[in-house]
C-alpha cells in the first residue's frame, strides 16, 4: 500500500469483527511500530497484547466506566450541545463519534487484539505516539482496522495490576490499541483545512497557502 | 511510496543540504499531518514552520544552549560511560547519536525549514505525536530528511515569545523538526528487537514469537 493511501484513510475503526488477527500479521505490525523515533534512541517503550477473554473480562467493565467519566465531563458541554441541537452540523459529527466510542465500550470484549502501550521516561509522549501511530498504520496496510483510546487512564491503578505492570519503575500508560477487521469502508476523516492549523514564522501569520481540500486521492 | 518501507527507513536525518524545501512539497506533508487521529477530532494542535533566517538566528543559540543542558543531566551518565569505554558497541551507538546531535545544534539556523508543534488539552501528546510522525513520513515518501527533537523544551518561554504563541491559551510545545534534503542514506535504524520489548496478556510473559531481523525488506 502507497504510504499516502495509509496517512490518509488510516481513521478510526472502532466497528471490527472477532475474527482473530493471525500471528504474521501481529508481528509485521510489532515489528513496524518498534522502527519509530525514541529520544536518544533509548526505546523506553513496552508492548502489551491482549487476547486473553479473561484479562478482556477484567479490563470491560473498568473501560465502560471510564468512558462514562469522559462523556460528563471533558466532553459534556460538547454532548449537551449536540443533544440541544441535534441538526447542527457539529451535533451529527459529534453523535457520530458518540455512538461509535460507545459501540467500542459495548463491545470492548469482543476486540479479537488489544494494544497496551507504555513508556517511561518520556513526559511528552514523543518517543511513544509515534511508534503506536506506525502500529495502526501497519495495521491498516494489511487491512486491520483500529482505534486509539487513552480511556483507561482513568482506571490506571486497576489496569497496572490486572495486567501486572510494576508499579514502582516509572512505567507510565499511554494508550489502547483496538485492532480487528473492519465490517465499514475506510476513508478520509473529516479535518479543519490544514492552513487553517498552521502559521509561518509566527503565531497567527498566514502559512503562505490554502489547503481547501484533502490532496489524496485527487490532488497532487 | 510503500508504507512498510517508509514506516522502516524514516530513521533522523539531521544532515542535510540548506536546499529549500519547494511549497508543494511543504503542502503535502502537512496536509498528511493534520489526517492523524486527534481524540474526539478536537484537531487542537497548531504547526508553525519557520523559514526566517531572522528567526531561526534567534532560536539557534537557546538551542544549542538547550542541548548542553540535554547531555548534561538527562544522558550525562551514557556520556560519560561513552567516553570511559569508547570501544564498546553501546558507546559507540552512543557516540554517533551524540555527533548527528551536535550537528543538528551546530547547523541550526542552516536547515531550509523547521516545524514547531503545539497542542492543547492533550496531557499525553496523543493527539499531537500521531500528527508530528505523519508529517514525518510523508516527508520521507518526498525525500525530504526529518529529525524529532525537544530541547527546545528548556528554553520554552523565550521560543514562545520568539514565536509570538500566546502565554494565555493553555498551548503546550511537542516538539520541533527538522526539515532537509539528507546528505546521507536511508535505512533501517538499530533496534532492540521487538520481541523483546512486548508482552502477552502479563508483563513479562512471552509474546509468543521471535523477530530477530527487520521483516522489511527481506522478511514476510
Amino acid at each position: 500500500m502507497d504510504i499516502r493511501e495509509a496517512l490518509y484513510t488510516t481513521r478510526a475503526m472502532r466497528r471490527v469483527k472477532p475474527d482473530p488477527i493471525p500471528q504474521d500479521v501481529q508481528k509485521r505490525i510489532l515489528d513496524a511500530a518498534i522502527r519509530a523515533p525514541s529520544g536518544g534512541n533509548t526505546q523506553g517503550w513496552r508492548f502489551l497484547f491482549v487476547d486473553s477473554p479473561e484479562i478482556k473480562a477484567k479490563l470491560g467493565p473498568l473501560y465502560r466506566d471510564g468512558l462514562g467519566t469522559v462523556f460528563g465531563s471533558i466532553y459534556k458541554d460538547r454532548h449537551d450541545a449536540a443533544q440541544a441541537d441535534p441538526e447542527a452540523e457539529e451535533s451529527k459529527q459529534f453523535m457520530k463519534m458518540y455512538k461509535s466510542a460507545m459501540w467500542l465500550a459495548d463491545n470492548f470484549e469482543s476486540y479479537p487484539l488489544l494494544l497496551f502501550a507504555f513508556c517511561q521516561g518520556d513526559p511528552t509522549g514523543a518517543s511513544l505516539f509515534p511508534g503506536v501511530w506506525s502500529a495502526m498504520l501497519a495495521a491498516r496496510a494489511e487491512g486491520v482496522g483500529t482505534a486509539m483510546t487513552s480511556v483507561m487512564l482513568f482506571h490506571q491503578k486497576e489496569m497496572f495490576e490486572i495486567l501486572g505492570v510494576p508499579q514502582d519503575e516509572g512505567w507510565s500508560f499511554g494508550c489502547t490499541i483496538t485492532f480487528g477487521y473492519p465490517t465499514g469502508r475506510w476513508g478520509v476523516a473529516p479535518r479543519t483545512p490544514a492552513h487553517e492549523v498552521a502559521f509561518r514564522n509566527q503565531w497567527g501569520e498566514d502559512i503562505g497557502f490554502e489547503i481547501p481540500e484533502p490532496l489524496w486521492p485527487d490532488g497532487k
